[in-house]
């Protein structure tokens, strides 16, 4: 029978932004899209730990080795009148898998959901990551069936703030 | 020829929690999903306009009748490193469309997306909801093919948040 390793979560601070950015990486790989990251160490310390921060950041620990990490920030449903929270990313290194640290990480973040009065905790998951999706089933969240998000960025998010659309 | 009705975009007050929730209550109608809503004034009140606003919203009035409004909250890009814009909710009134007035309403948020140095600025659609998906392509926006989202509210959210599940 195998010891379970010990599991920790702190909050990130400013020091944590070269090990952020290279889970950022890391999950970026995992997902095939390594090509579309263009953060860097700079604007990661600006808009996480700057004057206004857009996010915040836990990390997954055991011992003093970081495992994983989950970047969220808080969102809103009109339908319930209340704010939510939102998982944007959550990744454990690859030799890190099969401990339950992602689940570590999914509980505390729904620990401070219900802390802080929410009224539901999302995230989104690409459709070819079954174990993903298994996982996420068995934790007891429900799949939006029906939805899609849409995305304007770049140029067209230029063109149309501009007014010239 | 028709003449174009006047359009202006104004952020809401603690005074338009009645219309807001008016609101809200129509694009559930609209969605089909009226029976979701359990949002009340003093709910909105609070959660709005409180010590700790969780999202804006900006209200789209012709001469002094208001026509639609929106809701959004600051979302955030790893990838990027860079905050976005997430669009919640946006209604125009049924007897008010086909002016340009959820254009008007869409081009004062990718306006704001620009100023406040967004990366990125999203929402999402109902995938029955054709004339929606037509319209937001006609801007630019794309659909995020192969990603679905998550919930997880109510009881299971309780239970993963108290550590039990």
């Amino acid at each position: 029978m195998s010891v379970k390793p010990e599991f920790r979560v702190e909050r990130a601070t400013e020091r944590d932004v070269p090990l952020i950015l290279r889970l950022i990486r890391g999950l970026a790989e995992y997902e095939k899209l390594a090509h579309e990251v263009t953060a860097t160490e700079a604007g990661l310390r600006e808009t996480l730990f700057g004057r206004r921060p857009a996010a915040e950041v836990v990390v997954g620990y055991t011992g003093d080795t970081p495992v994983g990490f989950a970047l969220f920030f808080p969102n809103y449903s009109t339908f319930l009148g209340k704010p939510g929270i939102y998982l944007e990313d959550l990744f454990v290194l690859p030799e890190w898998r099969g401990h339950g640290f992602g689940r570590g990480l999914l509980t505390h973040l729904a620990t401070l959901a219900v802390e802080r009065g929410c009224g539901r905790f999302e995230w989104s998951v690409l459709d070819w990551n079954d174990p993903a999706i298994g996982f996420y089933k068995s934790l007891g969240a429900t799949l939006m069936d029906g939805w899609s998000i849409f995305r304007l960025t770049g140029d067209a998010l230029q063109k149309l703030g501009s007014g010239s659309a």
